[in-house]
């Protein structure tokens, strides 16, 4: 018992560490940029590590996906066909462009377009809106950097993907949350937090509604078309008080990973010149292979391509024509559709697994694809990194996301403390049961 | 003839472009940060694509390595390995950690040691020390990020990389050039400038001096470890007050590429608290791998792991597997030691191709290493993107970067415009002296 334990406060202990270098006590300071001292540990980085370091440990939390079914054979086969050519071979081994492959943004243009219906004219997707990045990550990084701040102000989720909302408070920015409902934001508070915002003076710092639209990070809920052309429609109305225009960034990072409901368009089809729209390969195909892409209106993309020449003036070639070839052969596809029935299978198995263990007054829904259950716990029974739920669950060996993590610090709203995020995405079939079966344990204890 | 002005006239309207959207003319501004506003398109950009787009032009100017040997068959080989295997499979194409694969940080902290003399303690090179970025790239980024806010300062070389000075642009920060001799680093000068900040009042500004200190990109000159260690001594003195550690970044991306004179150890030889060290295994290896790695001080490598975390929380897992194969295998060396004589080849053609084809009054020094001649024409002939030199030798079909590029906009000298960047490295060598050839005809009907 004394190993968890001591690891548990281990993980506490570790966002907070600063440095005490003792060569540093003759100066007045450190020589860090306001950006550096502001920039706190991401919770993902410790969850992440004790998961790699703890493998007795059945990690729940990581946004890790299924291993067993990444495409290490089509892979391998991909690779075999690009390096048997000394031609193609060479081209994927030297430098590309800023942007990235003509193709890969051809095809990823050609792909979101069908995804959509395939109604929208094509100029739309055109490839020239197209930029390929290190997976969708650093698409949300240097947008926020091409549009924001320090003091401004982000409409996101609450609760949110706790990695953006690390990208705000590194930056200086303010993170105001708007509530959702079953079908994703809720239009009647977006709209409450925008008087609010002029109200105060404060609308001129509002640059962005970020919005995780599928299988959300970390509810598990789907934004609706008609809720993303609400808020679009909002965000025009209130254009002219700020003084600039205002943009939804639709991070549709787990759209391809849908297993039931129907597909829903991207806010792409509702107003597109207000839309920068952003997606991976990496969830759907491999997240060793970090490839993802954003398409944005032109006054946002010129900027972004600029920031990304600093960044590393172009992401790797040879995973560019990995994608490109997995796409144009099909393999991609067919991946895809195994990979969509592999995890409706996990996500039935938590479902059963929490219908089974978990102790009534905990809720949960069924997520129409992505990798996450959102579980609710009465509001007297804290989930947090420091509460006894958290050290309970992991001296059982489970480890889950604490719901805390995922909101903003908003002074309009104490931050919600009684939840977790569960996924289904790496954990083994018999580790969600096991799993599942040990927070339940936890919970139990605690509430019975 | 009309075809290249009007591309040369294309590529000089290029970076100044700006969007003009007619939607946004109702309202005061558009929506973009003060760095989306101030980020200029790096002239690299416009340099690469001009040499992608027209295959017809010789180009002397990308920094894109020796295409023939890129290294097809090793590649093939190392994936053939990992891939075969579900099990390495699988674990290359899941996510790794923020910091980067254990196995290759190890081996590079290792090789790191091994090439600054095997001398000094291990502690200075663990792996502890050592995150894996998106080519070494990334990490000046970060680095940067970490420790600059706007207005602050960062000494560099005059000249020096032209994409670290567009970073330093993009976030608002000053660069103060300081001069080199052949040994590299001018330490009379580098006093010079110091005192002048302590008379102005802008020593709290400084906190970097950068310096490519290996077959500098762009004049080829290798900065010795006494100038480094000069360089060290002299920021330690002046720390007091500036009130904050001095660093010094050391950029050797291109350490690896050495054909002669002698290996020369890295500036953590001499005083290691106090240098942020980068390299990269992109030019090396294979351009289209983009990793890279630093070696960190650890009150800066934890704002810099944060940093990354927001950035893209950890590079491909993929590629690290990929060059730590390489390196354990041995390939890695096998391969170099064929690139070395390869470049060195190439340099010597580019030399004689100098020595025959330019016009008496233009001089050049043969590098160690590295991808660069730097070229110097007397001082009335100007070698700038808008000169009758490019144009001529764009005319000519062969491109090269002007010298004023790489200069950073420095109020205490006009920034030169006389000299040219010629690179060796992608061109073939056949390419090399007709490119050399059409560049000196073009030299000799402006000065003859």
């Amino acid at each position: 018992m004394g190993r968890p334990l001591c690891y548990c406060q281990n993980i506490l202990i570790a966002p907070a560490a600063t440095p005490t270098v003792s060569s540093l006590a003759i100066m007045k300071s450190d020589a860090l940029s306001a950006l550096g001292r502001r920039t706190e540990a991401p919770p993902i980085s410790w969850l992440m590590a004790t998961a790699l370091a703890q493998p007795r440990v059945i990690s729940l939390a990581a946004g890790f996906t299924d291993h067993e079914s990444l495409p290490v054979d089509e892979t391998r086969e991909l690779f075999e066909d690009i390096l048997r050519s000394p031609k193609l071979g060479r081209a994927a081994l030297q430098y590309g462009t800023t942007r990235g492959d003509t193709t890969l943004r051809e095809l990823t243009a050609e792909r979101l377009r069908e995804l959509d219906g395939g109604k929208s004219s094509s100029a739309l997707y055109a490839p020239e809106r197209l930029i390929l990045t290190n997976g969708s990550q650093q698409l949300l990084y240097m947008v926020t950097e091409a549009l924001c701040d320090p003091r401004d102000i982000v409409l996101v989720e609450d609760p949110s993907y706790f990695v953006y909302l690390s990208i705000l408070q590194s930056h200086g920015i303010a993170a105001r949350g708007v509530r959702m409902t079953e079908q994703g934001l809720d239009l009647a508070h977006l709209e409450q937090v925008l008087t609010d915002l002029r109200k105060r003076g404060k609308l001129s710092r509002l640059k962005l509604l970020y919005l995780v639209s599928y299988y959300q990070n970390p509810t598990g809920i789907t934004t609706s078309l008609a809720q993303k052309a609400g808020a679009l429609r909002l965000l025009r109305r209130y254009e002219r008080d700020a003084g600039h225009p205002l943009y939804l960034l639709e991070d549709a990072a787990y759209r391809e990973l849908r297993f039931g409901g129907r597909g829903v368009e991207s806010a792409l089809a509702a107003d597109p010149k207000r839309v920068i729209y952003t997606g991976t390969y990496s969830k759907p195909f491999a997240t060793g292979v970090r490839v993802g892409f954003g398409l944005l209106p032109k006054e946002v993309f010129i900027p972004v391509e600029r920031i990304k020449g600093n960044h590393d003036f172009g992401s790797s070639n040879l995973l560019q024509q990995l994608l490109a070839r997995a796409l144009a052969s099909g393999l991609y596809e067919k991946h895809l559709a195994a990979l969509r029935r592999r995890y409706a299978r996990k996500a039935g198995i938590m479902l059963e697994a929490l219908e089974s263990h978990f102790p009534p007054g905990v809720s949960w829904r069924m997520p129409d694809g992505g990798l996450y259950f959102w579980a609710q716990a009465p509001g007297r029974v804290s989930s947090g990194a420091k509460s006894k739920l958290f050290r309970e669950a992991l001296r059982n060996e489970v480890l889950y996301v604490p719901g805390e993590l995922c909101y903003a610090d908003d002074p309009a709203r104490p931050k919600p403390d009684n939840e977790m995020r569960l996924s289904f995405g790496a954990a083994a079939e018999a580790n969600i049961r096991t799993g599942i079966e040990r927070l339940g344990k936890a919970l139990h204890k605690l509430m019975d």
